[in-house]
């Protein structure tokens, strides 16, 4: 079934002790709509400038990626530069340029508003409350991921938006900064208030674990001896986690839990190389052996 | 088969926002030996000063522990008090008074000399090596922990220690520390280097991880919603890790992720309350049921 993704596009200027590259093209939805489109067919809401060219948009060609609803706008795509320290493990940003991404208003061409998997990346909660308006029908499932800024700054925005979306895939601080407690159990009970029926808490190195009215399900990171870029590994994850599930249009507990670990596949691979890079070319084949590492990884016998 | 512990046997004073206590008997061996003995019989070797009583050392009794090693000096228990914050996750210690334990040189009884599961908790690394030569045949697995106290100060005895031992079980920042490589993986490829074949990194809220050659295997954190208490939670790990695999008898790969279950376990049941309280009334048949909350909690089908 297709998904609908609504985020960024942009280009990423990144440095870190494995090299440096001064434009590739980054932002939320690219890195969402490639892991997803592994799995379903993805439909693309985002906006760039003249500077983006066709060349650009290669990454999204090839692939079952639907970008009619890619606007292109006079001025210049949202730019973001940003340096890891030594260990990959603190980020310097150095730039944010919204440029054409200050004025972003998404439009769902007509043929996408019937969609019935929505993946709201991190934009402003007034756009992904706009963008559920204009889907005709309430989604099979509606996912949203969030930051820091703007549970500061459009916290009661945030919360109306959170009460229209089944699932709220954020970080550790994120969590505890919206729910104001740091216990992730006791987090995850003040967000179900809110709205989502499932929280999934990004935790980096550490992994990803989601809650819901059944349980807690764990997935660790996969432990990689030079990962060389953290971009754009949240924004994998949520591809792979929503694309797996819209591809198989299942939505029960075990399902959920096949979706946490192939979002943990992608955001392993994404990690791999500089930027998209390693997204770009990877092979579907490749997907199901890492999802093995990940079954041999974890699993045991009582 | 009898599993020998050296370590520390003391009086804490904790401050949590759960509560107070002034004087509970703590200590790494102790957790160690009350988490271990569900399993496996024990043998500690300790020292404890004339103001530990016999009903201080009610908590060794009525369970497969051996207290022949326990030595009793003249002077005053080993005693340390810590405030945790308000999320448990900082700790500050406020006293740390060796007393008895600063002479301490672990003599073992004839009888423990044959023991196959030896268990060095975080003492100076010489005196770890010092039981290792007591012990008169290598023994079937020997398993020790450190800290950055002696990481930093006693480098070269540690590192003479660590060739003589199979699993190195310490935390995150120690094993930076100690490899002086911040990627876990290549990490665990310096210290294999030293001596041991297996290592087991504590990860706290994150749970822990264990790497050899065979690979790595990943156990969540069992999601609490008050743990009240962290104090003696990576040494109740070391007890139900070694204490199982003590009683089992076997080091197969299914074996050792049994083992870091049960560690885990055992972990978990330690923080529910204040020191060693949860510990002191664990009934046996908790574990395997929160074993089977453990794979709940981590497996999928693929």
């Amino acid at each position: 079934m297709s998904l609908l993704v609504v985020g960024s596009v942009a280009f990423d200027a990144l440095e870190s002790p494995y090299g440096k590259v001064d434009r590739a093209v980054g932002g939320a939805a690219t890195y969402f709509a490639v892991a997803a489109s592994f799995f379903t067919p993805v439909s693309l809401v985002a906006i760039v400038g003249d500077d983006f060219t066709s060349r650009d948009e290669e990454i999204f060609r090839g692939r079952h990626i639907d970008t009619d609803g890619l606007e292109h706008a006079a001025g210049k795509t949202f730019f973001w530069a940003g340096r890891y320290s030594e260990n990959l493990n603190e980020r310097v940003t150095l730039a944010t340029d919204l440029n054409v991404f200050a004025e972003f208003k998404p439009r769902l061409p007509e043929k996408y508003r019937k969609l019935k998997y929505v993946f709201l990346a991190n934009i402003a909660p007034e756009l992904q409350r706009d963008v559920l308006h204009q889907v005709k029908v309430r989604p099979k499932l509606a996912a949203l991921d969030t930051m820091n800024y703007w549970i500061e700054r459009s916290n009661a925005e945030l919360r109306e938006t959170l009460k229209h979306v089944d699932i709220l895939m954020i970080n550790d601080s994120e969590t505890r900064e919206l729910s104001n407690e740091h216990n992730l159990l006791r987090a995850a009970k003040h967000i179900f208030k809110m709205g989502p029926t499932t929280l999934v808490v990004k935790r980096g190195e550490y992994g990803a674990m989601m809650v819901d009215k059944r349980g807690v399900f764990c997935v660790p990171a996969f432990p990689l001896e030079e990962p060389h870029d953290p971009t754009g590994a949240g924004d994998s994850f949520a591809g792979g986690f929503m694309g797996y599930l819209a591809g198989c249009g299942e939505k029960s507990d075990a399902a959920l839990r096949r979706a946490m670990v192939y979002g943990s596949v992608l955001g392993s691979f994404a990690v791999e190389k500089f930027g998209v890079e390693r997204l770009r070319h990877l092979k579907r084949s490749e997907i199901p052996a890492r999802a093995r590492h990940f079954a041999k990884l974890t699993q045991f016998k009582l």
